[in-house]
């Protein structure tokens, strides 16, 4: 992520942030994470794969926003779990929106090239408020 | 730079050295995930106090950004996971400015008066690259 491209994502959070829990039923910018679990966690090569895919689905037209992470070096807390390999944040104006990314010829191409390079994943899909 | 100094700085450029292929010498933002899992998910009143409580961490000066989310009506797939309760996204500048909110009395203060309302919590901390 750019300087202009973060700028850009902050100013676009802050507006939903500031929703007040009140307007859980109007339309909500939808934030889904994702976290993956290599089949071979030590592997550098596996890992910078994924995430060289991971960065082909800024070519979806609905993901307004893509952030990639790996496990940071915080304090090992009993509820924090370090145990995934790498994270993915989209950002999608709507429910809408995720679906036509989930069916869109670049999403069926990643899973297709990348999904023997992981063991587990785990979806969570928060509607703003 | 005194010895604390140096540890976090030389944890950092870990994390960096890890985290990003292509940005080897940039510090990476942390991106701090919490999901909350509430004690009586039915509950409008629990759940819109623990938003309440959550937007109070703005107030620490280390947090840069903070997101609150529920789950979404995305499409019940077998790897989403829509059990929680809340989500609470927030961007810090570094692990550094982790510890800080950590340790601060709005945080502890958010603690006391909220831990009450959940059952389980997980924390997936990741630096960006």
């Amino acid at each position: 992520m750019n300087r202009k491209t973060f700028i850009t994502t902050a100013s676009l959070l802050s507006v939903s942030a500031v929703a007040a829990p009140t307007s859980l039923m109007q339309k909500s910018k939808l934030q889904h994470q994702v976290y993956f679990w290599l089949k071979n966690p030590q592997s550098t090569a596996d890992r910078d794969k994924l995430i060289a895919g991971i960065r082909t689905l800024r070519g979806i037209e609905t993901v307004r926003e893509l952030h990639i992470g790996v496990p940071a070096s915080t304090e090992k807390r009993e509820v924090v779990d370090n145990s995934f390999s790498v994270s993915e944040l989209m950002i999608f104006d709507d429910v809408e929106g995720q679906n036509i990314y989930q069916e869109h010829p670049i999403h069926k191409k990643f899973v297709e090239e990348c999904s023997s390079l992981w063991t587990k994943v785990i979806v969570y899909d928060s509607a703003m408020v």
